[in-house]
C-alpha cells in the first residue's frame, strides 16, 4: 500500500462541489479534484429513506494530509454530517503518485 | 483500516439500479447508494468484447453485511455475473463512519 | 485483500478513453473498463490551478497485470504524466472476480 489516498465526498450542489475542491486545492491538502454529476443519492436519514441529486468529489492527497482535508472539507461543506471517506491507493504510475506528493507538500497559495 | 467497505455494482438501466438501490437500502445491508450514469463500458463476454451503456452504483456498507449484500444485490440483478466489488475505506469523517455502523446495524425497515 | 484492482485513469476526451479502454481490453491487461463522464478536473499543474473537462476510467484487473496495464495505458494517453491510481478489491460476488482472472489470463487477441 502506497501513503496516498482517494477521499469520496458527496453534496448537494456544483457549486457546492466546485468550492469544495478549490479549497481543498488551493490548500495544497489536496493536488487534484474531480466532480461527477448529477447523480442520484438514496439513504437513511433520520429514519427516513431519502433521494436525492447529489454530485461525487474525488480528491488525490496524502496520509499525512488526511486530517487537514477533513477539516477543510467539513468548513466548506453545508451538510451537518458529509459523506468523507478515504480509500486507500496500491499502486500507479509512480511519476502522478509523485505528483501528488509534490503539490500537497508545498504551501497554500496566498492568493 | 476500517471495518467499512465501497461496494461497486454495474447495471445497464437507471430503473435496475434504483431498484438494487431501494432493496439495499431498505434492508440495511447498505447505509447509502448512489447511482452515476449512463457510463460506457467495455469488456470481454464468452469470447467478443462488448460496448455497452450502464449505470454504475456505490454502496456504503460495513465489512459484517458484505454477504448479505451480495445476497440482495445478486436477488435483484438481471445479470449472470454482475459487477459486485467491495472497495476498502481507510478513514474518513468519523461521524460519517459511525452513519454507516447505525444505518446498517437497525433491522430491516418492515414498510 | 485480494488480488484484484480497480485502476483509474483520467483523460481529456470520451474518445481517447475509449482508445485506451480498447487497447487495455483487446491487450488482455484489463477484463472490463468503464467510462464516466463528462466530469470536472481542478488541479495543480506547473504552479497554476486548472479547470479542465476530462473522462474517468475505471478498469478491472489483477495485481499481475497491473505493470503492464501501466504501459499500455501510457502508450496510447497523450498526457505527459496521466492520472494512473491503482485501489485494492477487497472482495464481492466470487464469480465475478474469477471472471477478471480469467479474461486477464488468455493470450492477447490478434484482431
Amino acid at each position: 500500500m502506497t501513503p496516498y489516498l482517494e477521499v469520496h465526498v458527496t453534496t448537494d450542489t456544483q457549486e457546492e462541489a466546485e468550492k469544495i475542491c478549490n479549497a481543498a486545492v488551493r490548500g495544497r491538502v489536496a493536488a487534484g479534484a474531480q466532480i461527477i454529476g448529477p447523480i442520484t443519492s438514496i439513504y437513511w436519514w433520520k429514519g427516513e429513506i431519502q433521494r436525492d441529486e447529489e454530485f461525487l468529489i474525488l480528491m488525490k492527497t496524502t496520509k499525512d494530509r488526511l486530517d487537514e482535508l477533513i477539516s477543510v472539507v467539513k468548513a466548506e461543506h453545508s451538510y451537518e454530517t458529509p459523506e468523507i471517506v478515504a480509500i486507500p491507493i496500491e499502486g500507479g504510475l509512480v511519476e502522478y503518485l509523485t505528483w501528488i506528493k509534490v503539490e500537497t507538500a508545498e504551501l497554500p497559495s496566498v492568493e
